[in-house]
């Protein structure tokens, strides 16, 4: 009884050591997504130290080699050839965001519903645009149009350049489950502004970074958050590049495949 | 001895479990530029919370009555009055930005040098400038110019137009203490990108938003920060605020009275 007492007083201490201000959801950010525009493409954080920051999320893997879905602690690889692969823990990352997913609110969505629809629904119903918000989907699609980046070599060209080369992806009867945030305005340099999408597919088959979408029907769960964390690369290719500059037409030029 | 071994046990268990991916210096912000610049000027944090956050940095406290200046731990609040005074833990703040002060470098001033002069010679020497930089200078200032906004009323108008209003003061051969950062320009939209100075006399007489300086000599403290943490107000003025245009301008108009 003694010991038991002593060491909850113990880890009663050091958890409110440790809390401080009280901490809401929290979104964690590797990078930012102004230096991935930039052409930052190499990081040095792992994908084991990213699964400590939470279980959701999406990113890239160094040399942007392809799409990173975050899902129940899990992170996968989806590959411009295709493939989609268990990460393994060594791996590292230039840009990642991640939460410890936590649903406020729940949806359903029973009728054909196109990407837009889908933003427009949330966007009705997420009423404080200032918050991020993480949000998946699980659904079946009637049809999935998505995109994978291949690796790339040094010099790096920007990302824009970059996208003009991303091999495009159309599933068909996909049953799986969208990954996504939703940044408020004021992230403009460091994450996406809006929506930003990814996708895994049940049978891991399938998956990237989602361009257009056919909802069949799906249940939506919906994750406030207003804690946010940077976490900045030590590298010298960080370091030196332009984040001084607005790159609000490159995202969009990054981002123009999609087809609402 | 057994509950000696346990106890530390469970310390151990939890200490790694708040501690997580290693944190380098964080720069902690409540709310975001941007909010305060289109005039929510209410926010929920207490100076008692603030302080568990960092013991130096700068904000405002709610109806921007006035500059903070977190300096040693103290949080000082310098009035439109030109009174100086010690902030009550229970005081809000509807922005603020605050570390725990750690200098990486120091550099020595010994000639008369104006604001664009000492900002000018940190650019040289802080050669990453995609890292938060706090900076504390200890000094004797031959002129400083500063301002402070009075308390502001409902319904607020953005802070483009309060600063219009915004009682400046000149003082001479003051002694005391510049509280500054310098963040990347990623940080647009939460923070001011570049330089950011405030001021306090060493006999808590004088302080504000500096406008101009001439620092006759004086030591710089430098301290890098690649950790950030945002933390954002659960109120509905937060909330309604629009954080999606570009406040490049009016951010501008707000420190446009600068005289380098």
């Amino acid at each position: 009884m003694k010991i038991q007492k002593l060491a909850v007083l113990f880890v009663v201490a050091t958890l409110s050591a440790c809390a401080q201000v009280p901490k809401q959801a929290t979104v964690f950010h590797y990078a930012t997504i102004d230096a991935l525009l930039a052409g930052a493409y190499e990081g040095e954080l792992t994908v084991d130290e990213l699964k400590r920051k939470g279980d959701f999320g999406i990113g890239t893997f160094n040399r942007v080699d392809g799409e990173m879905i975050v899902l129940d602690g899990d992170v996968f690889q989806f590959k411009a050839d295709g493939t989609v692969a268990k990460a393994s823990g060594g791996q590292f990352t230039p840009f990642a965001v991640v939460t410890s997913f936590k649903a406020d609110n729940r949806y359903e969505v029973s009728k054909e519903t196109s990407m837009k629809e889908l933003e427009d629904m949330l966007d009705e119903r997420l009423v404080n645009k200032n918050l991020f918000y993480a949000i998946r989907v699980d659904g079946e699609f009637k049809q999935l149009t998505t995109r994978a980046i291949s690796p790339q070599d040094k010099p790096y060209k920007p990302l824009a350049e970059v996208t003009k080369t991303q091999t495009l992806f159309n599933f068909s009867n996909t049953r799986g489950t969208l990954v996504a945030f939703r940044s408020p305005g004021f992230a403009k340099g460091f994450n996406v502004p809006g929506y930003h999408w990814h996708y895994l597919s049940d049978d891991r088959k399938a998956g990237g970074h989602v361009l257009a979408l056919s909802l069949s029907q799906g249940a939506i769960k919906v994750g406030a958050a207003s804690d946010i964390e940077i976490k900045l690369p030590a590298n010298s290719m960080f370091a030196n590049t332009n984040q001084t500059v607005d790159r609000a037409t490159e995202l969009k030029a990054v981002e123009k495949l999609r087809k609402d």
